[in-house]
C-alpha cells in the first residue's frame, strides 16, 4: 500500500476502505508518513469529503492511536459530555453536578480555552487550590465519591488527533465536517465513558455558523458513536450571544454556582436542565425537567459541586463567599451610544474581547488571568436607553480596555425596531 | 502575509495576487515556508486551478528563483523546443540540426528520461565518446559553430521546480494543468531563449490522453510566454502509437540519422518537417516545407549533426556506420497470435516494456542500456498474418523478455474490419 495510490484515491473521489485509513493513521503517528502527504490528503478530504463508513473507520484508527481508558474500577454507566465551544459557556459546571447528584457517574476530561472559547480546566483553576491534574487513581477516586470529576487531558490519548490536528491548524483544512466529527469523536471514545452527550454550539459565537452545518456534525457524531456501540445525542443551541451573562474564569464560576443554586440566568439555566434531561434519558432514567429543578432547589447539586472542589484539593468555601475568588475590582461600564433594541451581539468579538482583557489566550503558551471578563448587561431583545451601560468590564493593568471597548461597542448591533428574545435549545438530535 | 491565508483563500476559489504567489514560492526555495503547507496549497491548486494570470505570476515567480541563461554571447534569434515526452521520440535529434542548417541557433538544455518516455542525452550518450556536460563557454561555442548544442540541465536552473515537482510527484497533485504548465515554461524561461516551440504530445503514450486537455495546455503555455514578450507556438501531435519505429537509445539515434538522411518513416519525417516548418515560420523565415525537404536530401542537415557529434567528443563515423553504436545483436520476434488489422497500441505499455528491457529508468539513480529496444514492424492500420512479428526486441541479460513480450501483446489490438492510419500532426496552436 502506498501513501501516493490513498492522496489520488481521495482526490479523484473515490471511498477509502478501512485498510487505507488506517494506513494512514498509522504511518502518520509511527512517522513513516511525511506531514506533506498527510495534508495533501486532509485537503482532498476537505473538498471530496468522506462518507459515515469512512469517517468511522479514521474515528477508529484515530482512537486506537493511543491509549483507551479503562473506567470499569467505576461502576455503573458512565457518561461524558462535549460541547463544541461557545463564549460564557460554563454548563459543565452546572450539568455534572446535577447529574452526579441522580447518581449518574461522570469521568470528565477537558481542555483548556484557546482563541475566543474559553476552557473548564481554565475556569475550575480560578478556584483558589483546586488541582486540575491528578493520578488516574485520584480521579477515579472522585468520580466514585462525588459521582464527577474534572481532570486535563493526560497520558498518551489519541496521538493521532494531536498530530493531525495540528497540521489541520497550519493548513486551512479544519472547516471540514467528516475531520471535525473524527476529531471530537476519536477523543471521546479514548474516554471510554458509555454515553456521550454532545451540546453543539450554533451561531457568531461557535466555530459552526449555520444550523446545518451543526445538525450534519451532529448526526455524523452520532451515527460513529453508535456504529461503535455507544449511547449518544446531541443539542444544538443557540451560541448567537454569549450563554449567561459571564464570561471570563471566575466570573463563570460565580455564575455556575449561582445556577447550580436556582438563580442562574434564564438561558443557561434552561440548557443546562435539557442537558441534563437528555443524559438521564439516554441512560435509561425517567427523570422530568420538574424533578431536576427539584434537585437544584433541594440544594444537592450544589453540595456535589462543594464535594468535588473540596476533593480536588480546593476551596469549598466559594460557593458562599464569592469574594474568596479572584475577581478584579477594576470594573468599567462600556454604554450605548443610542437608544433601542439590541438586534445582534457579534459573539466571537465578545470572545475576542475578553482574550484582550486577559481572560482567554491567543496562543497556546499564553498565560490568563482568572480575575478578568465581561459582563453582559443587555442581551439581544433587550431595550437600552441611550448611555446605559451594555456590558461591564473587569479589567486588569495588562488588559487592553480600549480594544476591548471597541471590539464590544462594534459587536452589538441596535435597532429602533422591537426585537424577539432568542431560544436557547434549537433542537435534539438522537 | 500569511501561508495559512494564502491556502485558504485558494481553497475557497479566490484568485491569488501576484506577491501572494511570490511569497509562497520564496518561501518555500528559502526553507521558510513548509512542504507540508505547499502541498496543502497545491492540491487546492488542483481542485481549484489557477486562471492565466495567477499561472504567469507562478511560472515568472519560480523561473526568477534562479539562474536565467544569458544567451547574449550568441547572436540572433535563439530558439528552444520542448515535447511533453513520448514513446520513441527522437525529433529533437533531427529539428535541430535541419533548423541550424537554416541559420536558427539552438542552444538546448535537455532531460534524461524517466518512466516509460526517454531522454534525449540518454539517447545521446549511446554515440561513443559523446560528451553532454559542457562548460557554459563550451556551449555556446557548439552552438556558435554547428548552429546547435544539446547539453545536460546543469547550473541552479528553477530550483522552485525542483522541489515543487519533486513535492507534487509525491503528494498526487502533478495532473493540474497550470501546474504543469508553469513547471514546463518556468525552464524555459531560465533557458533564455526568445522563441519557444511545443511538441505537446496527445494519446495512450502521452501524459495527456485527450486533445481537449492538450489544447488547454498548449493554450496556457503560449499565453505565459507571450505575457513574459517571448514568441511561442505549439504543435499538437498524435502518441497513440510510437514515433517512427524504433524505442530505445542507440535505436532511435540510427533513426534519427536515417531521417536526416531522408530515409526516415513517413510519421516522424512529417512531424519533424512540421515542426521545423513552425519554428522557422515562427522566427519571421518565409521558408515552405519543401526547401526543408530539399535541405535534408542537400545533406547539410545530417552535416550538421555530424560537426554537431564530433564538437561534444563523440564519433561522427557513426553517421555512415551504424556498427559503431551498441545495438545488441541478441534479438527476438514478437508474433501475433492471430490475423487482423492493427486498431489500438498501448503506447505507455510499450514505453514500459522498453524500460523493462533496459532501456528506461523506472527510478532516477536507475542506469540504462543503450543498446536494447523494441523496434515496432506494425503500427495502427497496418494487416498481420498470424504468427507474423508484430514488434522485434533488442535483449541484454538483463532484460525481464517475458514481461516486454507479454506488455506487447497486451498492448496490440488486433481487429478483423480495416481501420484507417493516423494523422501524426493533429494541429498547430500560435
Amino acid at each position: 500500500m502506498r501513501m501516493y495510490d490513498i492522496i489520488k484515491k481521495k482526490r479523484d473521489g473515490s471511498e477509502l476502505t478501512s485498510e487505507e485509513i488506517e494506513f494512514f493513521v498509522n504511518g502518520y503517528v509511527r512517522g513513516t508518513i511525511p506531514d506533506y502527504q498527510v495534508s495533501a490528503l486532509l485537503m482532498a478530504i476537505f473538498f471530496r469529503g468522506m462518507n459515515q463508513r469512512e469517517t468511522f473507520d479514521l474515528t477508529m484508527s484515530m482512537a486506537r492511536s493511543g491509549e483507551i481508558l479503562d473506567l470499569s474500577p467505576i461502576e455503573g454507566i458512565k457518561v461524558d459530555k462535549h460541547s463544541t465551544g461557545g463564549v460564557g459557556d460554563k454548563t459543565t459546571l452546572v450539568v455534572l453536578p446535577i447529574i452526579a447528584a441522580f447518581g449518574v457517574k461522570v469521568p470528565k476530561m477537558s481542555g483548556r480555552g484557546l482563541g475566543h472559547t474559553g476552557g473548564t480546566i481554565d475556569k475550575l483553576e480560578s478556584i483558589p487550590g483546586m488541582r486540575t491534574e491528578l493520578t488516574r487513581g485520584e480521579f477515579f477516586q472522585v468520580v466514585k465519591k462525588v459521582g464527577f470529576s474534572i481532570v486535563s487531558q493526560s497520558g498518551n490519548l489519541v496521538p493521532a488527533d494531536k498530530k493531525i490536528y495540528a497540521l489541520r491548524d497550519t493548513t486551512a483544512t479544519v472547516d471540514s465536517i467528516p475531520l471535525i466529527a473524527s476529531s471530537i469523536v476519536s477523543k471521546k471514545l479514548a474516554g471510554g465513558a458509555d454515553a456521550i452527550i454532545f451540546d453543539v454550539k450554533v451561531g457568531s459565537g461557535a466555530f459552526l455558523k449555520d444550523t446545518e452545518q451543526a445538525q450534519e456534525l451532529a448526526c455524523l457524531m452520532i451515527d460513529i458513536l453508535k456504529r461503535s456501540g455507544k449511547l449518544s445525542r446531541a443539542v444544538l443551541s443557540d451560541m448567537n450571544q454569549p450563554l449567561g451573562r459571564m464570561v471570563g474564569n471566575s466570573l463563570e464560576v460565580i455564575e455556575a454556582v449561582e445556577t447550580l443554586k436556582g438563580n442562574g440566568p434564564e438561558d443557561l439555566t434552561k440548557l443546562c436542565i435539557r442537558l441534563c434531561h437528555e443524559i438521564l434519558n439516554l441512560v435509561g432514567m425517567n427523570v422530568t425537567e420538574e424533578q431536576i429543578k427539584d434537585e437544584i432547589v433541594s440544594g444537592r447539586a450544589v453540595e456535589r459541586f462543594a464535594e468535588f472542589i473540596e476533593m480536588q484539593g480546593g476551596d469549598p468555601r466559594i460557593i458562599d463567599d464569592y469574594r474568596l475568588l479572584p475577581v478584579s475590582r477594576k470594573v468599567v461600564e462600556v454604554r450605548s451610544v443610542r437608544p433601542g433594541y439590541v438586534d445582534r451581539i457579534d459573539t466571537e468579538a465578545i470572545g475576542i474581547a475578553s482574550v484582550v482583557l486577559g481572560a482567554g489566550r491567543s496562543r497556546k503558551e499564553d498565560s490568563i488571568d482568572p480575575s478578568v471578563g465581561i459582563e453582559v448587561l443587555k442581551k439581544i431583545g433587550d431595550y437600552v436607553h441611550e448611555d446605559e451601560p451594555i456590558v461591564r468590564i473587569y479589567v486588569s493593568e495588562k488588559s487592553d480596555v480600549d480594544l476591548a471597548i471597541s471590539l464590544i461597542h462594534n459587536a452589538y448591533g441596535i435597532v429602533d425596531h422591537k426585537v424577539g428574545f432568542r431560544e436557547i435549545v434549537l433542537g435534539v438530535i438522537e
